[in-house]
């Protein structure tokens, strides 16, 4: 079978790590960009062949989300025989405009896709072939769209390694708000909390708000973009939250009743926290965790993780915790329940400083 | 020097780890709890003799933070030469209805503090003796306060392994309620938000959501207590929160001027990002992040770090990642910059599946 020739259209970080990923798939790939120097850049890592070629089998639009939908349907035009798809992280708003500019028959060529991988980092210089790899790939067809076209879509998805989900766009829109953009908006808008406090004061952060706040780090011109292409479902996620908010703001008057209010919340959280699939994709993980004191220097990781090794030990999650002005750390290991007692066990044994370990049969951490 | 003698009232998580922590540093150590099988329990752990003694020369508050205040009191009242402190998460209004019980004389004696240590998991069973190393413990005294007890009660702070921070009351209150509550309630609302959607829309969910989310496993009954004694303090930060929230949500109907709207508050949550102490409690940490794919298997993790350690380098953090599916995983190592081409090339040259690693100045994951 001669794999299809595929398009490019946007050298950025999505569009070259997918060059990366198919020319190791060794699918021909050639790239466009309206900058020429980012093309070139992307053609020198390897990503596939500066070219804009008479034909080609699959188009991929991977530029700013904000052109993607006049992009789409400028390549439906260019290369009447071509699958063209794309990568942006919204896609309903991305249809409905695609739709003002061209008709269904013209649009059954195009099959919209949202590959769930992404850096805080942009450009070509950050791209990597294994981007893709692992992570959700999503695939938004309907009933007219072209069985042969869908599969090579998800051949091609398939090819980067990535897992692919099929959804229609108005529940990808719907979930993506509630598991990326919202997230994103409160992480963001509690790091801004701290922005005016004195040095003093952030100095008591601990693990917890490192965290809540660790994608606040995050560009905010691309996720300007990302909550505008996606503002209806956004909007919705968030006037609940401040729904809530308002209920816990009111119930911090203390009137009676209020501490009802205020547990009831906290309890609504623990009941979304254990929904959230574990780190497999399976059901939400219950691990065990081993804490285990370290000496703060090199090598003390390989003496531990060997020892690990050698007691048989599948490792599913390591936090490290280094203590403030001496040379010391700590390391929590998690574990499958059953295998907590031969790791606690196992170290002790060979002389680690392994406390009382407690089980964790909640899966809280 | 003999060692002052301590008693602790309250065998819960806090005041068992503290009485673990001081025998294993031979304090003499007495405890007392309302619940004759919880002080029998942290006896036979080995945290102290259970006893009410007739003199003491240092008594720790260890009950939960709704009755510390009238406990304090009592304790000032019962051994009239003691020193009294306590370790409720919550400062000014213990302080404050102390102050309603008894006079300013009686509490000069009383030297507030709050160790900044816990676990999700609660009761005497869950103790452990390093539950305090190298975390904050906040001092809080005033000119009032005589040297000699504030010297006995710093000293038993620094005997568990704590580093001690010197507050007064209302900067505590505050900086905890930016650092510690806001951030407890933030992610539970956004886990909330997750418990009536449908499944195949959480298995979207990547890691940004389960960072911003873990600590919404915390039990809502302590949670209630601690926003209930830190009210205004967090109400005021809420309120500040609700505001930025309100912009936002505003900004989303996408007007003229909305994008700069969303832009400046994504901004400011870089900003105030940045401020987060890195781990060791300096300046913010800039680390180099190095990718390595593995088997997911046994063994690997203890290869691999035997490889690191045999390159020298000082790991920072671990962040692993397991593939859907398929057992493969990916192993992010934080490093300082200056270890990270050292880190890739040498892990590359014994044959690790290490991606090109982009060097990370500005410290974003």
């Amino acid at each position: 079978m001669t794999l299809p020739h595929v398009h490019i259209i946007g050298t950025g970080l999505l569009g070259t790590s997918l060059g990366l990923a198919l020319r190791r798939a060794e699918y021909p790939v050639t790239l466009s960009d309206q900058s020429p120097t980012a093309v070139r850049l992307a053609a020198d890592m390897g990503a596939g062949t500066a070219a804009e070629p008479s034909t080609a089998d699959i188009v991929v639009v991977a530029t700013p989300p904000d052109v993607a939908a006049r992009t789409i349907v400028a390549a439906l035009d260019t290369w009447p025989e071509a699958t063209v798809t794309d990568v942006a992280s919204v896609k309903t708003a991305v249809l409905a405009e695609a739709r003002t500019l061209t008709g269904d028959p013209v649009l059954a060529r195009y099959i919209g896709c949202h590959p769930m991988a992404g850096r805080e980092k942009s450009g070509a210089i950050a791209a990597r072939d294994d981007l893709f790899l692992a992570r959700p790939w999503v695939v938004c067809s309907d009933e007219d769209t072209p069985a042969d076209r869908l599969a090579a879509v998800v051949a091609l998805a398939e090819a980067t390694g990535a897992a692919v989900v099929h959804l229609d766009p108005e529940f990808h829109d719907s979930a993506v708000a509630r598991v990326s953009h919202a997230p994103q908006v409160l992480a963001s808008l509690m790091a801004g909390r701290l922005k005016d406090m004195p040095a003093d004061g952030v100095a008591l952060a601990g693990q917890g708000l490192r965290d809540v706040t660790r994608i606040a780090a995050s560009d905010p011109g691309l996720w300007t973009q990302i909550l505008a292409g996606n503002a209806a479902e956004v909007r919705a996620v968030l006037a609940d939250v401040r729904a809530d908010l308002d209920a816990l703001i009111g119930a911090l008057d203390l009137e009676p009743g209020a501490l009802a209010t205020i547990a009831g919340l906290f309890a609504a959280g623990n009941e979304g926290h254990d929904r959230i699939p574990g780190k497999h994709g399976q059901a939400p993980a219950r691990y065990s965790s081993v804490t285990v004191f370290i000496d703060d220097t090199p090598g003390a990781l390989a003496r531990l993780f060997t020892d690990v090794g050698e007691l048989g030990v599948n490792v599913e999650d390591i936090r490290i915790d280094h203590a403030t002005g001496i040379k010391l750390g700590s390391v929590d290991i998690s574990v499958i329940p059953s295998a907590q007692v031969t790791l606690t066990e196992g170290l002790a044994a060979r002389g680690w400083w392994v406390p009382e370990a407690a089980i964790d049969t909640e899966g809280r951490e």
